[in-house]
């Protein structure tokens, strides 16, 4: 955990990233944080999340904060507190505190940032209401982050070419991240056998994440339906025989996430069915992570894992024929429908507010084939980035009882075969990965994946 | 808990709503329920929170629903999920199938809605893209719902009628928010002595939420420093010789909430000069339930919570004078700076989306004096309102320091004596209260207040 990122200064940090942008950009780059979104009432909020790209840039979650970027200069623009604000909030660390810590080398009002943007290229806000403010700033055309233009596209670029290889201060913020996601999974593998429903356990995991002062990176997923594969309800009851899905994650008081995924058995022992899935997709999984080194397209790693769920289906006689020729048609997606895995960084899916420009490497887009189609990421891997990991076996309905697909796949399904192993909804096991230069480093690793050391610890 | 709220269909519930809201207003009403709010991508959105007048009348959590509200009829206006949806999302109940849960007498899909916006009356959502979305169908003007106009001011002061009085549905649910808010703040107290700083606390406080399905009402505060009034920080060491402030309330599935502060010490014992505090505040809490009855002015309740804390300041030799005289010039807002507390429903401050419509009587507006003008609620008490009570004691740096107000107050305040109850920088105590017809019921009353109780269940 003590990496060169944990000794750094911030402000060391976020110069070196904008002397990289430097290098990419011809234009001053300016960077808005966002405000907060009110849920039902303007002053009840929902938690405040700062912009990612401005997170990268200037490494607090400043709420209504600007910056500008210039050949490695960092000029901070937003207000100080009022002094009703004082009453209420506090004493917060006024501009020129803030401008020391992240080494910004001016800060100015907001009301000074209209002379600042002559020129500028900037990315479009999540938000709305902070799009048209950031848009009428600006006084020109703004198009959505997704499709970004002239200077906008530069910008874009340059970003996305620093963020999809992480330096060690990142790095060491998602290993927090991650050493914080391992200790709640088992948190909630050690509550799972005196839980009434899912819920009880959800509370376990997310109560480690709140403990070490971070957030949920995205709702969390514990349910015993994991063949719902964006599950986000919790009031299933837990019966002895269910499988427990599990993927949850924590993100840094600064934005950095995690994501893991672990399925584990209710009543502490998996049955010989689920056991038998279980050890196909954790094969696929470590094949996938042995095959990750630099160069390597991650297309590929999707393929493997899409050929290694076939050829563990068809020697437990649920599919027949080659893998190959079952990756060829798609049967592996009947019961892996999504993809091998996607960017980590700042976002759970790492620049995801950008479409695929990150994920996508120029030129590419994504296949209309249904075991293609979902897949986030199609790039040669970097050193520095960061993947996850995530095979799975899953029995959707709506894929399977589909008389189209139960036609097109009759030859190589066993559907018979199949109904020995209904006590598999779904299983997925997920794991962060750093691209190394020799290779690969699970940062998730902690925590075990194999059935039986998992059966260990919810026994324990 | 057994109410004829729990035992009434959520149809039957709903169907006495409307026909109430049909006596008020002379057009139909047109309610939006919402969309959910992108957090750093599109993907990942924050958890969706309904608006809170249509969870009133459509009582489910359907995001992007419309409900039309006509002489007692309910039509729903929703899209059934796409196939796609199934398969991500699993099968959810189609459109005809909610319609029948909460008594619908027609449902359509949004599509139909501009055949049916003709005459009607609404409220304005929050969230900025729904409200574009809101006023561009209905095609006129649509003021904020601070500032409704014309038949949308008839619709809004109809629904502040029906929801200023809750009925025995709506108490249901707030008394199971309030019965998982007690159980919360009782676990966070148990969890105090071993918890090495505020965020520890928090994270067993909202796991009681969480694994009874329930979300936060608005950001706990769980802060040593109670001093600051809206703390959302929970990085502080808990020392001994620390109290906690504790504002903590959860929200049911269709949106109702609780809202309990408890203050108490991080040893387990308060100190002689906290529990002096402490039992000054507590008396203005009491003396200030006692005294609910319908018709009596909640201002009047305020005020006498003032007094109260005047009286008790006097005692301990913090303040020189009368109690009247002293709350006359705001003496006790140097101490008590903000209102004794607001309605309670839906909305942890009830129909604060209106401003202050809900919350002030018609004709009244909010004072100009420091130990007034943060009063949320000045209308005469109605049986069936829940409001909150919630005196405090805090040692504001900003209040406090502040040379005008020490010039100001210099004869009233023995400022020497203050020092030595420098370990109470904030104290608050605040409990949820029903008007009924002879007077009161305390909602979270099996939370105990006093000092003796507090230091009996964390010593436990």
């Amino acid at each position: 955990m003590q990496t060169l990122g944990n000794r750094q200064s911030l402000a060391a940090i976020l110069k070196t990233r904008r002397q990289k942008l430097a290098e990419q950009v011809s234009c001053p780059v300016i960077l808005w944080s966002g405000r907060s979104s009110a849920r039902n009432f303007p002053a009840n909020v929902y938690p405040f999340r700062a912009s990612s790209h401005f997170l990268y840039f200037a490494g607090l979650p400043l709420e209504n904060a600007v910056i500008r970027l210039e050949a490695g200069q960092l000029l901070l623009f937003m207000d100080d507190a009022s002094p009703d604000s004082a009453l209420w909030h506090g004493e917060s660390p006024n501009r020129g505190a803030i401008a020391a810590e992240i080494g910004a080398d001016e800060a100015l009002p907001l009301s000074e940032l209209r002379h600042w943007l002559a020129g500028t290229g900037t990315i479009a806000v999540q938000d709305p209401k902070n799009y048209f403010y950031q848009a009428s700033l600006l006084e020109r055309m703004l198009a959505p982050a997704t499709r970004p233009q002239n200077l906008d596209l530069e910008v874009t670029k340059a970003i996305i070419t620093l963020r999809l290889s992480h330096d060690q201060a990142a790095l060491a913020e998602i290993r927090q991240a991650a050493q914080v996601s391992i200790q709640a999974h088992r948190a909630g593998m050690a509550a799972t056998r005196n839980a009434q429903i899912e819920a009880a356990v959800r509370a376990e995991i997310e109560a480690v994440f709140t403990a070490n002062q971070m957030t949920c990176a995205y709702g969390s997923i514990v349910t015993v339906h994991g063949e719902v594969l964006h599950n986000d309800r919790y009031h299933h009851a837990l019966r002895s025989g269910d499988l427990l899905l599990v993927d949850a994650g924590a993100e840094t008081a600064t934005g950095w996430a995690a994501d893991i995924t672990r399925t584990w058995p209710v009543s502490g022992q998996f049955s010989p069915t689920q056991r038998a899935i279980y050890d196909v997709v954790l094969a696929a999984h470590d094949a996938c992570i042995a095959a990750i080194r630099p160069g390597v397209e991650y297309r590929e790693i999707h393929l493997l894992g899409a050929r290694m769920i076939a050829a563990g289906l068809i020697d437990l006689g649920i599919l027949k024929g080659q893998p190959d020729d079952l990756v060829e048609q798609d049967a592996h997606a009947l019961f892996f429908p999504h993809g091998i895995g996607h960017l980590l960084g700042l976002d759970v899916h790492d620049m995801e507010d950008l479409g695929d420009q990150a994920g996508y490497a120029e030129g590419r887009t994504r296949s209309d084939r249904f075991g293609l189609g979902y897949l986030r990421l199609d790039r040669p891997l970097q050193t520095g980035m960061v993947v996850t990991i995530e095979p799975g076996f899953y029995q959707v309905p709506a894929i399977l009882n589909d008389p189209e697909r139960r036609a097109r796949y009759q030859d190589v399904v066993s559907w018979e075969r199949l109904t020995q192993f209904s006590d598999v909804r779904g299983i997925r096991i997920e794991d962060d990965v750093l691209v190394t230069t020799t290779g690969s480093e699970v940062l998730t690793a902690d925590l075990p994946t194999t059935a039986t050391a998992i059966e260990e610890i919810i026994c324990a």
